[in-house]
């Protein structure tokens, strides 16, 4: 990962089941924000999952930018920001994405069966970290 | 606060110390989030402070919508967004909201006393409740 704007540090706290919250944009320019499962992957994109209801869908097709930041389970003060944009969308019919989430977070595959799931994947263009992830000099 | 969008038990949870992220876009309209204090005030808005060097600072006076995403801390399945605009900025020299904001979470008043810090009140407009504080029929 030449490119990948993550330290190894930040690599290894977000590798963690960490609480975490994502943004994105409406049409009108509005971000809103929600609380979400992520997972961090070999080739240091995030993965996201959502139910192909969540109106979060459609603001990532109409502008692909978001903002993850994720609280270090260990202690709320240390957290790390991703700001990056999704480079990839596609249904998970076989729920072997939100399956591997799931298990990340809880140790059982997720527990709705019914219901089609859609995966994005962020590619990271910065990243700002804080308390025992701190990587900038602003007070 | 007949005009509040909050009900009971969104105000009762969102006023707790619970972790939460706020989401700012930058003028070129990119969401940036950071994990943040806040509180919930009487009249329902909320607070939130940053050091003056803060560059969300500059992404509220461009912009004022703002989204905030609170992690109830006794179960992260539990969490209530806030959808908003911040609708007053103002210096706080003498740090009175830093204060409030650091005894709400640790007890203590604010240990670093050398910056200056500037205060936003968040008029919340819309409200998304999840697990205990479900108030939609998304999935």
């Amino acid at each position: 990962m030449p490119d990948s704007p993550l330290t190894p540090d930040a690599r290894a706290m977000l590798a963690k089941p960490n609480p975490a919250v994502i943004a994105t944009v409406r049409r009108d320019g509005q971000p809103v924000s929600a609380a979400t499962w992520y997972l961090l992957r070999d080739d240091d994109r995030i993965l996201v999952n959502m139910d192909e209801g969540r109106v979060r869908l459609k603001h990532l097709r109409n502008d692909p930018r978001v903002t993850l930041t994720a609280i270090d389970e260990a202690s709320w003060y240390t957290h790390v920001t991703v700001i990056g944009r999704v480079v990839e969308m596609y249904d998970d019919p076989e729920l072997v994405d939100i399956d591997a989430l799931s298990r990340h977070y809880g140790g059982k595959p997720y527990p709705r069966r019914d219901r089609l799931r859609v995966s994005a994947l962020i590619e990271i263009e910065r990243v700002h970290g804080w308390g025992e992830q701190k990587n900038n000099d602003q007070a």
